[in-house]
């Protein structure tokens, strides 16, 4: 569904919709341990720091990133919902215990994963406040970035034990 | 504890710490009810138009005022966490299925109940993004008008059967 004919509100958000072939268990360890997540959280070169990872509905999600140039990324946020090895959503709208943030891009993240003959069906769905809040995620780069961390995760996944 | 000695993140709160004259259940009882909610919900002569109501984690409440002179205050929000009879979190930050908002006011209240001697202890400490919004909200009447409903509350509960 395109930006002009979904439902109003799913007009703010950026969808990504893949296969991935890897185990959807070992996609979702990949996911919840932050030991591995700082494998595959953003796109190499950069690195990953876990500032925080409290894995419940309210629990501090920290990531900091870090590039070779020096440049740096700090994404504090909040998870929301955990249904194991099924959904998992978080915010930069709040942080740990609720608190309201001031997030340079405000969205809410929707992951859910199937089976599906091959693999598993990877669906990230990132919501934000506004059409100009989206409009300005895309011109960053979300398909390109988040995509190459799917990819990332994808090819993490497949050598896990 | 004042905002110049509370530890940095709990100097962007409000807090409002009474003891109500009725019993913690009625109170339950008139905060999770939308039509008994709307009895108390905004000060007089004002009223409120509840628009939403799903009392679980993620679901949509959001509120409409309306005042004598024709004013009015949209007011949409989602609720983040309810501890039957004890707790109850809501946010202007996320509306209905944890979507991000463009609130007018970004805040994250958590209202806690405990029995006390002589009816129960209600506190509710509403937390705000930065201290700008906090003292934006104070000067806009916050203790004002949250006492004002808190006291309507502790009235319309007591003559609950």
């Amino acid at each position: 569904m395109n930006a002009k004919t979904a439902p109003a509100a799913e007009r703010n958000d950026l969808v990504i919709d893949r296969l991935v072939r890897a185990p959807r268990e070992k996609l979702w360890r990949a996911w919840t341990d932050p030991v591995l997540l700082k494998e595959w959280w953003c796109p190499k070169p950069w690195t990953t720091e876990v500032r925080a990872f409290e894995l419940r509905p309210g629990g501090d999600f920290h990531t900091f990133m870090s590039g070779p140039d020096g440049g740096t990324s700090d994404n504090p946020g909040c998870f929301l919902e955990i249904e194991p090895r099924q959904r998992l959503v978080f915010t930069s709208m709040l942080t740990g215990g609720w608190r309201p943030n001031t997030p340079w891009m405000g969205f809410t993240a929707i992951i859910t994963l199937a089976d599906e003959l091959g693999g598993t069906r990877y669906v990230a769905r990132v919501m934000h406040p506004d059409a100009a809040t989206r409009e300005r995620h895309a011109e960053l780069g979300f398909f390109d970035g988040w995509n190459t961390c799917i990819t990332q995760l994808e090819a993490f996944a497949q050598q896990l034990p």
